[in-house]
């Protein structure tokens, strides 16, 4: 599962989470940016007419595109655990990654990877029954298709079991705990501000698959690609610092999935 | 267009129109009569594992899986018009035609057709702009797939100017006015409610392309499907009573998209 | 807060859980049993014009009305927990009282109570958070509304701590745990659905204060309202049995909020 | 109904038109402006938190609040036209206008008037059934509040005719026909761009109850309040420059509801 030494990264972060009216994220200069597109399919965020507006703008630059699936929660943005009963579930991620799919087609692309979004990305880190719908759904709809998570989460144990291609990723922003989990948002911590030193542990994840934890502890973090946030201030220019660093250090940022 | 006289004719009926909790017809009784299942994609009903348990029994019976796309309107059951830019209507029928042939083709279908749904259906018999919008969507996802509407309805126009198979269907159980549209919800004569009338309407249209308007002129309405509704109470019983009686003056009842 | 012994009890359902087209129980037939009406308010059921028709009924028939007050989630009809941030859920509360009492005292009544529904019902059984978080909106609504819910629960001794009243209600076609909770639904024994052992029940809960628990235990359960539910078929006609052994029993059947 | 020459005017702007995560508008920095907000309700924007806040910062400053109430339409911003029942829109304007003044009193204050929003509003000129239907809710809700619409507006006359304050408003920076009504956007002079003509025009319209169309004829327009508009970039720069015109010329500027 580790590619650490191979010195290719893939590059992710989460696209057009808009809704309507509403905008969130560069969308356009994080596609100059990332190899692989993380998008809304109308759950947490993204109307059919931003999904197609990004698959478009992805293909034209070749950036691969993934359905960022998530709870039935736009009040919420689907950043709360919703207790969906697994069947239910499997039906809810296998809808948008059809959705997604049919959508990208359009537009020259596909969907090529499955990537849950925020609570459910938390939940399936853990929760068996949930991760194991996810995998369902990909199973359903293309067993070809890779899904990207947390490495050792329930998830991507689930996705391996079921035949499909785990692929994990590390979060060059986000602190970590000497057990290999993210510090909660909130904690002390929990973010990783500095620019520089965000660029440096993508480069480390990249190139030597390992991080710091918040205590000190060198962690393997054997991670196919990486994580840069998309609805932040400055969200595309830290992700073309990572980038830039990446590239200075060797590494071939490319897509996962090629 | 016409295929009057071949004596082949297809019933379509409205399916999966529930949403969560809450249920509406009679899905698994129609499945034994129709051959075209108009199944609801979420926009005005149809939570997805409703749609993937219609698709699923629609698979095991040999029914024809169409796209019902409909406005966005859970709460208005898709039966109010909205005044939806034709861009993002374009989007928002493509993102439902998709999501549901992603969720058929799991259960070994496929969507076969797509059939506008209520204050959709009814705007797009004379609104140029939406009926393009829809034949767009239909056009990007898949030129194959034909299109259900009215005869000399702008959307069947629009479908057949785009290249598409325009399929026009006949409504057994309404009132038609002389020029050929379907009396008003509300209005005189607007229902048919006598179950052999019904039966006997639906022969005529299927076997002479005819039907006898509410001022008593006999119409020519060259339909190679006859709808019976879904949603109101016997409807199943009423459309069994059809499809006996279509038998039994000798047409083959059988999907158009075969 | 017990009340045994006084031989009045109440009797509540839940009612205008329908959505749009959608129907769900029997909310007229209903009207004419309850005392008290736990009326939707939008989030999980219940969309405008059923709560106003609903609130009617219940003014005409001198039922009082209650907020059933929910997590937003229709397409798991509330019965999904969701992991609302407190300060939201208070907000999201607020809203659903308010848009409630508005609607009702168009027609002559007003809210009276507050009753969280499904998941939220459960949750706050045991999540602090959340039940304060129901109870910071009733206070800031209005002081005077009491809370209905499960005894012992975290819900009920918050609105305690907080100055509200709080009512303890029972529920007599449910099994209850030795330790006082209700059997989870799926589980072995957790409805009563015996329609005579259903009023039996109820009796003894309003003038005892007693319910046997599924191992035999007679444990207190210091009832002011009894709770019938709505959404299953014939539950009109055992809410009147109920009602009618309740009657016969000598206990007086009116409000708790009277 | 004309106030000009009295030197009185209202300043009202669009607020709390985000949702859950998404942002719009400059609420905090608007509310040091106007003298009216036009809170969303939740139909075409406003989640239950957003309309606490704004309602609690409007009622810091002395800023009265109205409900803007509007189609059911998140993903349309309430910009489409919805053809919806009369009755079942009375309904729906009823609930937004309660679930407001419910969270507005937690507040501190309340809601003082009504205006309808986006394509409501435009519906709403012409729509004789629409606009009763949107004075219905009023009236049953509460008579004492005034309905804020364009002058001669079927909305406006509907108010009058059941017994409630109309009170007419003006747009600085849109652009009128001849006969009154405003340029429909996309069309040439739509707009008014340029911060000293949108200032002057308020001045005008304040002082005078005139503005010029396009055309150059002069119109009456005999305006209680000024809206500016509050989602679009650099908006309360706009408004504190229409606000110091407005008093430098001598008006006294001050809600109308006072």
């Amino acid at each position: 599962m580790s590619i650490s030494g191979t010195g290719r990264i893939d590059l992710n972060a989460d696209l057009g989470e808009g809704f309507g009216i509403w905008r969130l994220g560069e969308d356009e200069a994080l596609l100059d940016v990332v190899t692989s597109a993380n998008v809304a399919c109308g759950f947490h965020a993204g109307d059919p007419s931003t999904m197609r507006r990004v698959c478009a703008g992805a293909a034209q630059v070749g950036v691969t595109v993934g359905a960022q699936v998530a709870y039935r929660d736009l009040a919420g943005f689907g950043r709360r655990f919703v207790d969906v009963e697994p069947g239910e579930l499997t039906d809810e991620v296998l809808y948008q990654i059809a959705a997604l799919d049919g959508i990208a087609r359009t537009t020259g692309g596909r969907v090529a990877y499955v990537k849950p979004h925020g609570a459910l990305y938390n939940a399936t880190v853990e929760h068996e029954a949930q991760a194991r719908a996810v995998v369902e759904a990909v199973v359903a709809y293309d067993r070809a298709l890779p899904v990207l998570g947390l490495p050792g989460s329930a998830l991507l144990r689930a996705a391996e079991a079921a035949g499909l291609r785990p692929v994990p990723e590390g979060f060059a922003d986000r602190g970590y705990t000497a057990e290999g989990s993210l510090v909660r948002r909130g904690e002390s911590g929990a973010l990783v501000q500095d620019a520089e030193a965000v660029a440096e542990r993508a480069v480390r994840m990249a190139l030597e698959g390992v991080v710091v934890a918040v205590d000190g502890t060198a962690l393997r973090v054997p991670v196919e690609s990486v994580c840069v946030h998309g609805d932040t201030p400055g969200a595309a220019g830290l992700a073309r610092a990572v980038r830039a660093a990446l590239e200075a250090a060797g590494a071939t940022v490319g897509p996962f999935s090629g």
